[in-house]
């Protein structure tokens, strides 16, 4: 079975190891040609408006799936005229707009911060009347990693956050003092199984993941069936195929959805070693019509990504546990180019691992 | 860095996945085409005698090792003159020929079958005089999966298989009526770090390895101990670089060893899912001169090849705990097609799933 990926970043590089052994083939959409998937798979450079170069893409391949959430829905549908496409489009146009993903959230009873469609800045003016100081104002499109958005905490940064911000179709949001982030990593076959990996602890600065713990530490059987409950009526709606992430606040034990992303996630990528099978094995699996596999964990999991930096290989790999991934990218400041996940058989184990990591990094 | 592997089947396609994360890349040195380590890595076909070809191939290469024990001594002394080549060319030299290799570990202290030179048949006549019936007669040179030998338990016997591998330089050998097959599976560093696995034990027919427990069921720290102080023997003589294996029979708690493979082996397989660092991983880990992993295990192994069958994958995946290992190569009787690792938590929960795994097998 040969899968198209669209999109050909550490995502799509980590889908294809994932997926070799299990006799699967890849093809890589792209618009650059430099890319970590490309170098291990046949990679296909082109533009997503090209509709000529999408079926030259297509040709030979038994199923799609994209890699990052911000593919234009049109090539997904021009694409589905040849053959299936996972997750559906229909997860791309919610996920890709956030008054329409935080619109889907509460209409499944799902908990959000309040929410506001800002028009203009008078619409902005009344609707921070409603959620007052501080609050957040977002574009509706095209946010990831902290971008896109400003923390309105008086009136000087709604001058300064809406110079910088207008001429997008605009979001606003309650401020949520959360005491912490999580992750819910779930996925659902073509047959409608689902399965879920417990929720992860995730660590963020200047709005790109920095840490994540697996479990998430103290984690209650409570939040983790409220986390499973509010994921499978997101998976159902959509009649979602593949791996799904939805980012939660929690606070006062209680989980307010943030955002959701229709592919396999950052936060997610301590299940290659942490846990029985990982996510990109299980996104996969659900996209090529396979049954899933068990998201049981295997011991306790810490995620480090390294951004912008190279670390000494030697001192990484001497650590016990430690698990290097690099992407094959070149080293640029606030770039994502690898991860190193510490898996040990218990909490205790992984912390004494996880502190002499970080300290290990923050020597660079 | 660049490493380049002589030999471009299964194992060098797990070198491969175990590599991509570490960052490193690869090249494939490879008599035919149609490879399965080619399906995802740059392939380069040529033959072992074309010095040209050779020199081709390693001019943009660190390091060389290879997957498999027969390549030509002389194409690694050609590479030799370019770039480092681990495991080292007399590593090869012993490998290649039984009567080498067992005097090796004779000279060492490590115990073996008693093995007779076989000039002539009036020598083989002489030597069975010695050994009496049962022995095995073996090709010293090219045997694999149990190719080029034959069990002689009577003059008839010895007739026939003197028919049959005349012309081959020959070793006569004490048929050791053991109670089990176990194998070692060592890595040795640049700086002479060595870590050892657990003893697996292994279960052969007709030649072919069919099935591998990992730990050996029952092993004590005693056989354990012996393992790894002849394994280690051999690792420090050949000033050893990379992954090796020993296979020994076991007689009354005694170890007699029978064969060795200076490579990464298929009775190491279950370490890619069953240990904190897989024999793959390692092995580059060594030849590419960073340090060794943990070869702590990860619960309780079993590993199944697929021969000559591909299993309905759905059946398969359905299993807990079951990883499959496609090789992307076509479906041949006899052949190495694919392997499944089943890791459980308890040795008993694996035994149960591997009960399923080969009555889900017999059925194909």
């Amino acid at each position: 079975m040969k899968i198209g990926v669209l999109g050909a970043g550490q995502l799509g590089r980590m889908l294809a190891l994932a997926g070799y052994p299990l006799g699967l083939e890849f093809k890589f959409f792209n618009t650059v040609a430099d890319a970590p998937a490309g170098q291990f798979a046949s990679l296909v450079v082109g533009q997503y408006e090209d509709e000529k170069a999408l079926a030259d893409f297509v040709s030979d391949l038994d199923v799609v799936t994209y890699e990052f959430e911000n593919v234009p829905v049109n090539a997904v549908n021009i694409l589905e005229r040849y053959v299936n496409v996972y997750p559906p489009a229909k997860a791309l146009e919610y996920s890709q707009d956030r008054l329409v993903e935080k619109t889907l959230f509460r209409d499944l009873g799902i908990p959000v911060p309040n929410f506001y469609d800002v028009t203009g800045l008078e619409s902005l003016q009344e609707s921070l009347l409603r959620t007052g100081f501080p609050a957040v104002l977002k574009t509706r499109r095209m946010g990831y990693d902290g971008k896109g958005q400003a923390v309105l905490r008086s009136e000087a940064d709604v001058k300064e956050a809406w110079q910088s911000l207008q001429g997008n179709a605009l979001i606003l949001e309650s401020f949520v003092g959360f005491e912490r982030e999580v992750s819910m990593i779930s996925v659902r076959s073509k047959t409608g199984e689902t399965k879920f990996y417990p929720l992860t602890e995730n660590h963020h600065r200047e709005g790109i993941l920095r840490k994540s713990i697996a479990p998430a530490p103290s984690l209650t059987d409570e939040l983790q069936t409220q986390a499973e409950t509010y994921a499978k009526r997101v998976l159902e709606r959509l009649e979602y195929v593949g791996v799904l992430a939805i980012e939660f606040f929690v606070k006062e034990d209680q989980l307010i959805a943030n955002e959701m992303a229709p592919r396999v996630h950052n936060s997610g990528h301590w299940t290659i070693e942490g846990a029985v099978t990982s996510q990109f094995e299980n996104h996969l699996r659900a996209v090529a019509g396979l049954p899933l596999g068990s998201t049981q964990t295997r011991g306790s999991s810490a995620m480090l990504n390294l951004i912008g930096v190279r670390p000494n290989v030697d001192d990484v790999l001497k650590l016990e546990n430690a698990h290097l991934h690099w992407y094959g990218k070149s080293v640029r400041p606030g770039r994502k180019v690898g991860h190193v996940t510490l898996v040990g058989e218990t909490v205790k184990e992984t912390q004494h691992q996880l502190i002499l990591l970080e300290n290990l990094l923050s020597k660079i």
